[in-house]
């Protein structure tokens, strides 16, 4: 049985969420979770609700990271829950960590106390985003914010491989987010990185537009942080605007009043389906570690959901893919291969 | 009475939408338009319609250029009808030109026949994008790739004036599009540019993220032309993919079908606010005319409002304002304005 540590004092909602969330997925899976936080306001909540089970332990700490504290002060700070939750993983207490908390904190944690994987220049943040026929990966969603192509390349052999884990893919299509299919149009990196890919032993379609991206003819799409960090955000503000503003329409007379009240369980099911905290988090890959950031407005079940992710991942040892994979892109440009494909699969 | 110049064979529709388009506008306005293309083809379509009236004419040509073709050889080709409107305009034979033809051949073809205005290091796009409380300017939406500091710091002057002049407004709120709201957040040429306009006499509102500026929380949204464009593009498929998937929602069961059934109305009415082919075309700045680019797919009603913003932009002489922003910039730079805000109105 794995062990995840969460770190109970981030997100806008916390501690409460996070101690649900975690209730409910040690409920539902073989899973030992350490609640990483202010022993006395863990308790004081959990008296409330239900006793602590045998698979859910606390591990104290004074100190937390505020929301939207300067990171690079909050990081030095030694006796925070999120260090704290991250240090578990790497001495070994813990096969993975999690966190709501300041996302930019959570990333420098993690790279700083677990380190980067051997071939790896660049850790990168990797997104599952709903589309139109199911999900597709998106990545760097934000670590990275001026990116060479060699670092494109490398985060497409890691979403690569984060596809196949996740989803149990065989040869997942890799796109270059870009603004023209052409491999002749976009800005320098991913000019450069569009030959690098298409020389490279992965299943790369070529490059992909922004107004493609959602209809699914891509499972991963790579960019650099910066333009990830915004299609994200883009994303998210979208979808929530859309859904006010045909509200707002639909309202307007009496007939769509009514129809809306019909409509309603549908609206529902469908903004839980687009809701991207609803899809746990987002994985840091490049990384000795599992490690995963969620959405600071994360609920209870995003927690559990993340939980879920965090544990599997850890099971299949994502991170040891990963460095395989980066390892047999390696080889194939010492010459190691000829024949492509061979190990990158 | 100004003249426009319009594209007849450009877009996914010609010429049929250009030369509806083309009546509607000229009924409503005080304008002439010149159609340039195919005469035998424009003629025989009209005699299905209506007779021209005095204020339509044709300006005949042979050839025209594909909606795909590769836009260094088919802007070389003499004879287009979209290279002959760009020269209407700047043999002043025509007061503004627009098409919704091949993007990249119209925005080379204008930058390259009309020329730059003397402070214009790099036209850009600028596009007018719904949000929940009206409109905003994004610009570059696609001309620039790769960007400095100093181009995005024109971009918000090319903008501002852009914005004064449709909206009539007076000190339109300019952000910077990044991944955080701290000047500290960015990439190099964002957080370069961050200091740049905190540092000129613009009305800076600082950095936007991605998930706010659909809420309307700024008039002008700079940005270089790859992420522009991106931005732009996910939008675009990101609205279309959530109307499908919530409809296929609705439609699941048959309370769900009734509803539907009682709120089309207002889905049709929401469809038309959200589409951008409803809101004219994007408008070229930074170059001695005036020039707008159309979305492929424009219905008669898009060229007819592109006529329009055309018509209006060229009116108030657009060019001639933006060339005066950037000539307050330089004035100030130059010392020669001690008082922020006195050149820029």
């Amino acid at each position: 049985m794995l062990k995840i540590a969460v770190d109970a004092m981030g997100g806008d909602f916390a501690p409460e969420v996070n101690i649900l969330g975690a209730y409910e997925a040690a409920e539902d899976n073989e899973i030992e979770i350490i609640l990483v936080g202010n022993e006395e306001k863990i308790k004081n909540f959990l008296q409330e609700k239900r006793e602590l089970k045998g698979r859910i332990s606390i591990f104290h700490t004074d100190d937390y990271i505020l929301m939207d504290e300067n990171v690079s002060t909050a990081i030095r700070r030694r006796k925070t829950s999120m260090r704290k939750a991250v240090e578990l993983v790497r001495e070994g207490k813990a096969d993975a960590v999690l966190s709501a908390g300041n996302s930019g904190a959570m990333m420098a944690l993690s790279f700083l106390l677990l380190g980067k994987l051997p071939d790896v220049d660049r850790p990168a943040i990797a997104t599952v985003m709903p589309c139109l026929k199911g999900h597709f990966i998106l990545l760097d969603a934000g670590a990275n914010v001026d990116c060479k192509a060699e670092h494109l390349l490398q985060f497409a052999f890691m979403g690569d491989a984060y596809h196949k884990t996740l989803f149990n893919s065989k040869s997942p299509r890799i796109a270059l987010l870009s603004i023209g299919e052409e491999g002749s149009k976009g800005n320098e990196a991913t000019k450069e990185a569009f030959k690098l890919l298409q020389e490279s032993c992965l299943n790369f379609i070529g490059n992909i537009e922004g107004k493609d991206i959602f209809f699914g003819s891509a499972d991963v799409v790579v960019c650099d942080g910066f333009v990830g960090n915004i299609v994200l955000k883009v994303g998210e503000g979208l979808a929530e605007a859309l859904m006010k503003m045909l509200k707002r329409e639909i309202t307007e007379l009496i007939t769509g009043k009514i129809g809306y009240m019909m409509i309603k369980p549908a609206v529902k099911s469908f903004r839980k389906k687009i809701d991207y905290s609803e899809y746990g988090g987002a994985l840091l890959l490049g990384i000795k570690g599992t490690s995963l950031i969620c959405h600071g407005r994360s609920s209870a079940k995003a927690i559990k959901n993340a939980i879920k992710v965090a544990n599997e991942m850890a099971k299949k040892e994502i991170y040891k893919r990963i460095s395989e994979s980066l390892k047999s892109k390696e080889d194939i440009n010492e010459g190691k291969s000829t024949v492509n494909g061979l190990l990158c699969s």
